[in-house]
Formats: structure tokens, C-alpha cells, sequence
């Protein structure tokens, strides 16, 4: 790519997974950081500056060789790359604000940005008691500057608390915070193009372990209308920002039990909770960073999953004594769907040294993924695509044709008795959980008043196919009828009488809709049955009706 | 990772592809090759050595600094290999037989892998007449070594084109070969770890331009049963060769008209038909090879598509007079779910100078976005989903509510009149074509006889809903039955009578299954009907049964 050369200051792993980036977009890459830094093990071709990120004059040094500048870390000196004489993104004003978490918050609010209640205080005991007096406690304890990774961050549990947290940050410019119940914490990334278009990659939960990003859930298990809300917010937070430029911001929010959300800090850079978009996603946002920042195009489309399909956990690797890490590693190579990802770093005790990409089609596989790469065991419950359930034993007979085509196509399946009119607890549950189990289809039998698929399809988004049992009497006209008229807004797929085998095909066809080698297979299966009866015919044909 | 040293002979894309996996894991690499070349270019930390890769001094210097070495072109000092200490993989034996194409054939024959018939001939006319008169023309006229990317090879056309043949091989070690005709030429890249333990990656299909891969389809589009044969064959010719090592290996085959499959040849590394499994698969053929080479595990299943849904294009970047080819790049740049990769190589026409790899959930969607990097425009064709169609127009009045639900989702349809009495052919057509186009889902709405569903349900292996439409006698009954009625093999999802609406939702529904975000909306959907009956009861309650 015949593009300009991008200046990055700091060179750990966000400039080490920003420089691959770029090398795969032949786009040249300089790197300021120490000798040998993650960034500068992968760029031979480069010209780089060695020194501290945050020394002014590195930083000049290092624009001179430059057409753009970008940064992987805030904590470097915003007035050097104000005036460095290369265009800067995210802006030296972006940077400068970012590096101040009061100050931050004072502007996001100032924006209508929601945010938790804060006040500015003096590092005495008496100044955060009259917080705590007003907000009430717990309440966090920050200090404005150099805060990362959880480290500057303090919980205030009551009065007599106070003096420890003042000792742990030992910082006396500091702000307090306002106690935010959530739910969870969400984080969505966002990008911006020199022209102000903005793009946002899937709405993400992170889960903190000590403070650290432990994992990254991708999407985010809540409602759509909550996706798309954070996913509005963090464009907006994004576009309040004093940001002429372009490149990623990782926005970073609470969700509160009520539905609210408060955003919680920018990242202006690349940002851990945007690590699944290397293998989840066709465009990294590392090579979406790089785009933005010398002006390649990105276009609409170029954030969402790979496929609908794609589904993806991270999972930080942090340093443990005596390199303990290397069992997860091993475990994450053992594991298929699993990309692993380490930054050329020496292992030290809680240091970021990788993370690993779970990748799959639902979050229920990666989740068994994930027990097994954190505690080494499998977890004993089988993936299930399919679930199988009638309303009495006495339908097993013509059930288990559905279990047999299933089993023939080498479709996962549970196989269960369930009864709305016995079981209505139990089946309400089944449904409603079904899908987070990781379950794609329920194929449900029952006869008589046969209200069991429609109180199913009643509970789910899964698709629900309705077998109709032929009971005593009415020769199953009664199940078909109640299972197949359904009200407008709760379909069920009935098939015929009795036909079981058919609502295990019906299952795999839908299975197959995004799965090729399932769609070979039932085409297997019907040329099969079309020279089975060819077969037939060339005997009727040959030996005549009557010695058929 | 603690790992072995990997020693990479020759650094042209395929190595620096390889040291792109290794740098992910840590692992350190050390390459032969000229300074600069494109896999030094992202190893700033590696003890490389400079020199031309066939050299056998410079291949030694190379072994002394590594624990492992192998190969990225197999046109190296074979004997050098083989006395160099370390263990080499693949094998040197096996890099020596392939070097020679003849030898190759010969060995590979001898081990019964099917292959076209050959004989060695001298560089006269009358040797390759009395081929000719033999096995008839047109053949193929090869040389037996430094072959590559169709170099060294000719097609003899008649007897008068000998000379022109012999002439443009310009060589005396030649062989003639037998023409195959195929129907398209398939590859598997299959994986052998040093236990013996093989993998095979999804059989593709390989298209050519002048004799240089032009694009490979993943998986290729023959059947479930032909892509079984291939990856038999290619981990049967592989285990066949005389390699106690490990790695990866393309195999590439010709599919003749009759099914059967030979073998055209081997190449003993990562292969351009593999590049997909970069954005296609979670671990890559080059991070398979790199696991293979220094004995780190690769389990079963890494070699799958990511995700089920996942398909691939790949179009390889030649250069072009006056860099034509960043018109292609910047096309790619433009498109979402194309992943580009170059090599840091100087634009040299006809030279591969990267690959887009186009990743999407059907070939469709993929053939949709590749049309448009070769041409530069967008094919009209829309990306369907699913296909409304109905008996007549008097049906449109019940099934537009399908069309209205599949719009509220937007979820892409098409809307036809078909009929599988009055338009048999069409209708048989349609069906046979659908998966082709894309389609995933087809509603089907029909009156009286109501034959359609289940007709349209026996030419596809998509999922067929039917909707019974209500005609001027028995109520819509003789419909319901015709379609619900279907006999075993065969299965149509039956709806209530009328009821196209809940047909949309259970389309919808189905594309849901590997669909969060529909999942999401369909959620958000039932909500709303929840939300709308509650009101109803609390008006219902508040104002009593006789004024509401």
C-alpha cells in the first residue's frame, strides 16, 4: 500500500498487534519505546526511535520520520505531540483531557454525557467523609492521573476506611465517586474516519478480576434494545470529544439494574475489550485503527462479526508465579476455536503477557471452551443443538424417529418428557432457558389437546417444530389442529401425523441453513432415497405387479 | 511459549506468513533469504542469515542457530538439508522427490495413488510423436524440475506443435502427460504432527488463469461425498510419501467428469490453495505448520471453519502494469468482510504480491463481493434470504403478511408466483437453484390441491414452510392437509391455516438459529406483543367487559 508512514508512540502489545496490522497493509510503521519493545520484535523495516514514550523530545524526534502520529498508550506528553508538526490521532486535546480523569468526567458532563455522581476532593479525611456523608458509602476513591488497569482506584467502604485508601494511592490529587449499582459492565468500541464518519464494533461485556480485565463477552449478553443503546451512547460520548481526528476509542460503561447506562472512561486507542475482533471479526480493530489513521477507507459492515454466526469470549493471559500461565496456554493450543495471542513480553507476576479468542457460533460452546482453558476439566454437559421433548412417555414410540434422524445426521439431542398440562413449571423453564443452553431447534411431540409446542414456541425465539401424536380417538386430527393453529405472532412448524423422522429432517434442514456440510448431507440423504426408489421401480418394472 | 527455535528456508510470502503464526505464539524464527525479504520484514528479533535459499553453505549456517528447520519453497539443496543436524521437516527425502515432477509421478504410481498417465520423453519430436500417437492430443508436455506456478509446463496441441513446446520448455528432462479432463481441480491442505496424527483443512476448489491460481473456493462447491473422497486421497498421498516428519502439505487433484479424482501434485509446505484458513479458520495453515514443526498439539476440529457458517474466497494480488493491482487493493479496502494481506514485495507484473481473503456466511455473498473486486461493479442481484412464492395471485392477499413480517426483520426476500401445476418446470428449477443463490428459507403458499410446498420441499434441502391457503370450499382443511401431510423423507413446516404471518416469524426464527442479533429482535418482538396484551387487560379490567 503505497501510504503514509505511521508514527506509533509506546510499543507494548497495542502497538505490537497495531504494527501486524499494518504490516498486512504493507502501510510502514515507527515505533518510539525501549529497545526490543513487543511492537518493535515484529518490524524489522522500521525506523524507530528507543526511548521513554513520555519524553517530549523522542516524541519530536520520532514525528520528523513520520506522516502521522497515533499513540497506544494516554500516558505520554500531549503538549510534544500538540506540537510535533504531523497531524496526531486521537488530537493532543483528546489526549490531554483523557490523561485527567476529573477532568474527563467534568467534560463528559458538561456534554450530557451520563456519568456516576463525582466531586473533586483533597486527600484529608475529612474532605472524603463529607463526600461519603452525601453520597453515602461504599464509594470509590480515584486518583485523577496515570490510572490503569484498576491500579489508582480505591473502594471506600465506610468513615473508618477512609486513611487506607488515602495510603494505598498515596495521591493528592484525587476525586471521589458515587457508588454505581450495575449489573454489568459494558464496552463498545468505536471508529472514527478523518471525514467524521463513525463506526461501532458489537456492544461487549467485560468482567474484572481485581480490578483487571478478566474477560470480554462478545456480544454482550443483554437485550438487543440495551446493545444498541450503548452502541449509540459510545458514538455519542465518542463525538463529544475535543477530536478533530480519527482511530478507535474503547468506551468503557455501566449498566444499571434499571437499564441505565453511565458511561465509566475512553480509551483512546486500541483497547483490550476490542481484542476479540482479531479472529471474531474480518477487520481487526487494530487495522481499523491503523485505516483511520492514514486515511484508508472502512467501510459500513467492516466491524460487524465475521458471520451472524460468530460468537467469541477473550480471555486475558496474565503473568503468575513461576510462569503458571503456560498451563493456560497449553490448554488454549489443546483447544480447538481457540486463538492464542502473546506479546513477545517476559512473564512477571499479573503483567498482561497475551489473551486467548474463543471463537465459535454460540456463547454456550464458547463458554465450555472457556471452564476448560480456566480449570482444566470439561465440562461434563454435551453440546446440544437439538432438543427432543414430548409430553408423555407414551409418544416415545413415534418420537424417537426424530431421535434416529438426528442421531443418522450426527446432530446433538437431549431427549425429554415435558407436559404443559402436568409440568407447566418445568417446561415454561425449559423453554425460556433453552437458548442460552446453546440449543437451536426444540421438536416437540404430543397428542390429544397437544398444547405442548405452542406453549414451547410461547417461551423462545428458537424455532419449534410440532409433532402431532395420533391418540384413541379422532386418528390425531386433534394434535394436528392444535399444534398447527397457532395465533398470529407464535409460529410452530407442524409436520404430519405421527411423522417424527420428518420433524428430525425439518431439524437438520434449518440446521443447515448456515452449515454446508449439513446441507451436503441431506442432499446425501435425498439421493439416497431417489435411487432407493428407482430401485424399487426397475423391479416393479421388471418382474411385473403381480410377483412384486 | 518455551519453544524450539524454527529455521525457515526462504523468505518469501509463504515464510513470512509462517513468521507472522510464529510471532503470535512467541515462537522465534530464523530465516535464509536475501536481506529484506518479505518474512525478515516482521522479525526484528530473529539470528536470520543472508544468502540465496538454495545455497547449501548458507542452509548449514542456517541449522547451526535453529533446534528445527524447515522449508517455504521446496527448491532448496535437498542434500544440504539432510546433513545439517537438525531434525527437517518435512523430510529431505520427500523435498528431493518432489523437486523431480517425474519422480513424483512415478513414486505416487507405484504407491497406488491414481494419477493421469505419464511417460518420460526425450526433448525430441519423435519422442513426444510417439506419446502423442499413444495417448492422443492435446497433452501436456512438463519439465521435470523447477517448475512452479505453471512454469515448465505446455500444452502440446497436435504434432505440428511439438517444436513450439520444446521450445518454450527450453529444457531436456522433460515428461509428457496424458490430458486429464476435468471438471475443476480441487485441493485439501492436510496437516501431519509428528505423532503421525493427520488433519485435513476443508477440500477447496482451485481456479486458474495462465497457469497461476487465480481464486480458490472454500469449501468447493461439489458434493459432500466428492470433498470425503478428497480429503481421503490427500491424507492417503500423504501418508504415502517417505516423510517421518511433520507440517503441512497441499495436495491438489484433478475432479474428472466421472467423480473420479487424481492426483496432480504435492507441494510440501503452506500453499496458496490455503491462504483462506488465515480469516477462514481460527488456526491457519501457517499456524499449523509452525504447531507441526517445533510439536505443539493441534487437536481435532482446529482445522475447521471457524464457524459452520463460514465460507471463503480467495483472489490472489499479481502485479499488473503500472501497479494496476491497487485497484483490486483499494476495492477490498472498500468492502466490508475482505481481509487484505500483502507481502511487502515490489509491485513486478505477473508477480503474487498478496491475496484477499472474502469472508461471508454462503458462496453467494461471497461471489457477490468477488465479482465486484475483479470488475469494480456491484452485481444487481440482491442478497436474498428468502423466497416468498405462491400458486397464484390470488394468493398475494394472505402471504404479503409474510412479506410484512420479513420486512419489519429486514430480512431480504423475494416475492414469486409459482405454481406446481401450471409451472412445473419453473417451479422444480427454483427449488434445484435456490441453495445456489443463496436463499436459506422458502415460504410456500398454496390453495386447494395445494401441492407446492411439498413439491418445492422435494427439489431442495433448504426448509420449506407451507402456508394453507383458504380457498372457496371446505375451509382451507384441503389445503392444510395437503401440505401438513407429507410423507416420510420429505418434511414441509406446516402454519395455521391463513396464517403467513407466523410463516415470516418462523422464517425468521430459523435465520435466528446462528443469528444473535435476530435472536435479539425476535425477543424484542415478543416483548412488544407481551407488552400489548397487558395493556389490553388493564384497560379490559379498568373500564369493565361492557364498555371496552
Amino acid at each position: 500500500m503505497d501510504s503514509k508512514v505511521l508514527g506509533i508512540v509506546g510499543g507494548g502489545q497495542l502497538g505490537r498487534m497495531t504494527v501486524e496490522a499494518a504490516n498486512r497493509l504493507n502501510i510502514k510503521t515507527n515505533v518510539l519505546d525501549a529497545e526490543n519493545a513487543p511492537a518493535k520484535q515484529i518490524n524489522s523495516t522500521g525506523d524507530h526511535v528507543t526511548g521513554p514514550f513520555n519524553n517530549a523530545e523522542k516524541i519530536l524526534e520520532l514525528a520528523k520520520k513520520c506522516d502521522v502520529m497515533t499513540i497506544e498508550v494516554e500516558h505520554v506528553d500531549a503538549g510534544a505531540l500538540a506540537k510535533c508538526g504531523k497531524p496526531v490521532y486521537p488530537s493532543p486535546d483528546t489526549i490531554k483531557l483523557i490523561q485527567d480523569k476529573y477532568a474527563q468526567k467534568k467534560y463528559l458532563q458538561s456534554k450530557d454525557i451520563p456519568v456516576a455522581e463525582f466531586e473533586g476532593v483533597d486527600s484529608t479525611i475529612e474532605s472524603c467523609q463529607k463526600f461519603g456523608e452525601t453520597y453515602g458509602y461504599p464509594f470509590m476513591l480515584k486518583s485523577k492521573r496515570d490510572a490503569y488497569d484498576g491500579k489508582g482506584n480505591s473502594v471506600v467502604k465506610s468513615a473508618d476506611s477512609i486513611q487506607l485508601s488515602l495510603d494505598e494511592l498515596k495521591s493528592k490529587e484525587l476525586y471521589a465517586e458515587k457508588w454505581a449499582p450495575f449489573d454489568c459492565e459494558l464496552a463498545v468500541m468505536v471508529v472514527k474516519e478523518l471525514d467524521g464518519t463513525v463506526h461501532t464494533y458489537p456492544c461487549v461485556e467485560t468482567r474484572h478480576v481485581n480490578n483487571v480485565c478478566h474477560t470480554v463477552y462478545a456480544p454482550a449478553a443483554v437485550s438487543l434494545e440495551i446493545q444498541d443503546n450503548a452502541k449509540e451512547l459510545a458514538k455519542r460520548t465518542v463525538a463529544s470529544l475535543p477530536d478533530s481526528g480519527a482511530g478507535v476509542f474503547g468506551v468503557e460503561m455501566f449498566l444499571l439494574y434499571d437499564g441505565e447506562l453511565l458511561i465509566n472512561e475512553i480509551a483512546p486507542r486500541p483497547h483490550n475489550s476490542g481484542h476479540y475482533t482479531q479472529d471474531g471479526c474480518v477487520t481487526s480493530q487494530f487495522e481499523a485503527h491503523v485505516r483511520a489513521c492514514v486515511g484508508l477507507p472502512l467501510p459500513e459492515g467492516a466491524t460487524n462479526f465475521s458471520t451472524p454466526a460468530t460468537t467469541a469470549i477473550m480471555l486475558n493471559i496474565l503473568g503468575q508465579p513461576n510462569e503458571g500461565e503456560m498451563k493456560i496456554c497449553e490448554r488454549a493450543l489443546a483447544t480447538p476455536g481457540c486463538a492464542l495471542h502473546l506479546y513477545g513480553k517476559e512473564s512477571r507476576v499479573g503483567r498482561k503477557l497475551g489473551h486467548i479468542n474463543i471463537i465459535g457460533s454460540n456463547l454456550a460452546e464458547c463458554n465450555k471452551k472457556l471452564h476448560f482453558l480456566e480449570n482444566g476439566e470439561n465440562l461434563e454437559e454435551p453440546d446440544l443443538e437439538v432438543g427432543v421433548i414430548m409430553g408423555s412417555d407414551s409418544d416415545l414410540p413415534v418420537m424417537k424417529a426424530a431421535c434416529e434422524i438426528l442421531t443418522k445426521f450426527n446432530v446433538k439431542f437431549e431427549c425429554r418428557i415435558m407436559s404443559a398440562h402436568r409440568t407447566p413449571v418445568e417446561m415454561t423453564l425449559y423453554a425460556e432457558t433453552a437458548e442460552a443452553r446453546g440449543l437451536k431447534v426444540i421438536i416437540a411431540g404430543a397428542g390429544g389437546a397437544a398444547h405442548l409446542p405452542g406453549m414451547v414456541a410461547a417461551s423462545t425465539a428458537l424455532p419449534v417444530i410440532g409433532v402431532p401424536v395420533k391418540g384413541s380417538s379422532l386418528d390425531g386430527v386433534d394434535s394436528l389442529y392444535s399444534i398447527v393453529q397457532m395465533p398470529r405472532g407464535v409460529p410452530v412448524a407442524a409436520v404430519a401425523i405421527n411423522n417424527a423422522m420428518n420433524a428430525g429432517l425439518l431439524a437438520v434442514r434449518m440446521l443447515g441453513i448456515n452449515n454446508a456440510e449439513l446441507r451436503g448431507k441431506l442432499n446425501q440423504f435425498r439421493e439416497t432415497n431417489r435411487k432407493e426408489v428407482a430401485q424399487k421401480d426397475a423391479r416393479l418394472n421388471k418382474v411385473g405387479f403381480s410377483n412384486y
